[in-house]
């Protein structure tokens, strides 16, 4: 069945250990909505300007994205970005940002979306997201992203944000800002404490801790070990996007199923990681990702 | 069958995070030998001043730990070690050590000791580790840990251990030391190259991957999911008795044995960091320890 993803669409630059690469595909939204399409069907929201590139349009178009909700302004620039990362890709810092048409973004769906089951509100403003989630009718799960910058500028609308939907994700350096709490595992129950149904905090090349709901035991993941690594960015927008994926082809989101999305979502965030941008993931094979799946679970199975 | 385990035993005065302990067991041996005393007959081989309480012979005694190859030497003083753990226990720093009896250990192995099957090398100097390898017959597997000290101090005596032994046990730290990667799967694989038939990268609060020999598939485990840490001291030194013991116990180095080890390792460990010194390990009841073994296990099974 359908997910519905609304979030960021832009164009990267990127500095890495590993190299560098210009006027890339980038947007939490992008990198969310290619990975869950190897899962299920896909409807993206997001705006752009009349300088995206055709490539970009036509490489969400053979992954088969349905795209009446992407917004083409007219005359406008599309959302940039320029980041760098550290040594061993520790940590990285945004070199510069223009927002571009992103600054007037307001998301609509088309009616045809309103109804869809799976909704994942990938990072944007929280204003934005809970403008989202005032336009759809009763989904059966509905999960968010959000960022440090949102945690800081506006907590209060990220804690809103938190108490309507079905699963927060954050990433561990997130929800230690967003919690207080230095341990993950503490920081998990915060979560759940302030209000979230179940969260998921992602660790990187650490894997991902899945707090399925008050007094329930949480659930890890490692990450897929991986020699080389080029390119982080996008890689936890890749997971959440093929989590809600993978929730939506198994129409369920049962604790198994919920189990099952979390090594989804690691072994999307793998490919993710090898090359800048989509570059490697949206051109992978089914065989693949089946192939690279079945390896992964045979890292962590006794 | 049994398990020999040479190490450094001693008396640590420790200030964590969580709060401080003074005059507490430390050691390798004496972490990997409690660890190990859960699961299998333990020879512990090491050396003390007549300084050492008589409190911590009596815990070793309490865990069945044979202590035939335990030095007292009268008149001398105990190794004694101070550490402190910064903010949220991403470093330590050592404040004072004092080798004192430990200055002179030249470790002789009892008669009955050489022809023990299982052999773990705690942490001590490379030059110590390859004479107790002089003096072992045939050993059936032999696990050697190490630490920064030696790969900075002695690195060609801890590469010609490497290749001596089964099985080297490092943490992520000294991993990329000693191999210069800073990619703990290429690091991994920088071991083997070395010639280590098989190796173990210890990642604390984040698991252990276990790379079981050259072409074979890297194995990982995910820690146990703990919300408050006090104490990391001899975590890895647990990880390395319990894994070793775990093999003694199972008579068996067979993969799927080692993956398993993998597991107990984190259990042990475990308990280690949750109080200072032995504290909370040595106490342990045998359903203690099942029923957090097999919660972990539920963690991470799909």
């Amino acid at each position: 069945v359908s997910l519905l993803i609304v979030g960021s669409i832009g164009i990267d630059d990127i500095l890495t250990p590993a190299g560098s690469a210009r006027n890339t595909l980038g947007g939490s939204a992008s990198y969310a909505a290619v990975a869950a399409s190897f899962l299920s069907p896909v409807r993206l929201v997001g705006i752009v300007g009349s300088d995206f590139p055709r490539r970009f349009l036509n490489l969400f178009r053979r992954r088969g994205i349905d795209l009446l909700g992407l917004e083409i302004v007219p005359g406008a620039r599309t959302f940039r970005w320029t980041g760098r990362y550290h040594e061993n890709f520790s940590s990285r810092e945004t070199v510069e940002i223009h927002l571009n048409v992103f600054e007037a973004f307001n998301p609509r769906l088309p009616a045809a979306y309103a109804s869809s089951p799976y909704v994942f509100l990938a990072n944007i403003s929280p204003r934005l997201q809970l403008s989202v989630l005032d336009q759809v009718r009763s989904p059966r799960f509905v999960a968010a992203d959000t960022m440090d910058l949102w945690i800081r500028t506006d907590p209060s609308r990220v804690r809103a944000l938190i108490r309507r939907v079905d699963l927060i994700l954050m990433n561990d350096e997130e929800a230690v800002l967003f919690t207080g709490e230095r341990n993950l595992v503490a920081a998990g129950r915060a979560l759940l404490s302030a209000g979230a149904r179940a969260a998921v905090i992602k660790k990187g090349a650490h894997g991902a801790l899945l707090f399925p709901g008050p007094g329930m035991p949480l659930f890890q993941v490692p990450a897929v070990p991986l020699a080389r690594v080029v390119d982080p960015t996008g890689a936890g927008d890749s997971f959440a996007g093929a989590f809600m994926g993978h929730l939506a082809s198994r129409r369920s989101t049962a604790p198994p199923a919920l189990r099952s999305a979390m090594a989804m979502g690691s072994v999307m965030a793998s490919f993710t990681v090898e090359d800048f941008s989509l570059g490697k993931l949206a051109r992978q094979s089914s065989a693949a990702l089946r192939r690279r799946h079945r390896g992964y679970l045979g890292t962590f199975r006794l």
